[in-house]
């Protein structure tokens, strides 16, 4: 399937979340992340995600699609994080 | 069109993203957006938001889809945002 991943972690998590959600899918802005994935790798990213994650401040959204149907993404703004030094 | 918005905005000016985007479309979590829309809609939120916006603090991601074609939207962790009293 497709999905479109969007997280909203307290600032001492985010690059914990990068990191995990970078194994599975491809960045595209910030905190989104997108890609091709199979059920069961999405169950370890989403394990993985749960480990890091404190339910009381962070949440995470995921949209899944059967096939990649957007027929555009639009970017405006800001293409880099700030913290891109954190990553890269 | 059907679009899934997401923003990322310095604190400051997230309550104006918060609140034009929420003239236009849905609120689903924190900075994510998505509903039906025009194209002139549309037009007129992105100017609505590139006034608001930091073009070199904020960034704003669209996806845009002929119709509603996800077939799953997950959330994990909390459902609202923690600076809920300042919108509602």
């Amino acid at each position: 399937m497709f999905v479109i991943l969007v997280y909203d972690a307290n600032e001492k998590r985010v690059q914990k979340f990068h990191k995990a959600c970078k194994k599975y899918l491809t960045w595209v802005q910030n905190s989104v992340f997108e890609g091709e994935i199979t059920d069961a790798a999405l169950r370890l990213l989403k394990d993985e995600l749960k480990e890091i994650m404190d339910d009381k401040e962070d949440s995470i959204l995921i949209y899944k699609f059967r096939t990649k149907k957007y027929y555009e993404r639009e970017s405006i703004g800001v293409k880099k994080p700030s913290h891109e030094d954190m990553f890269f």
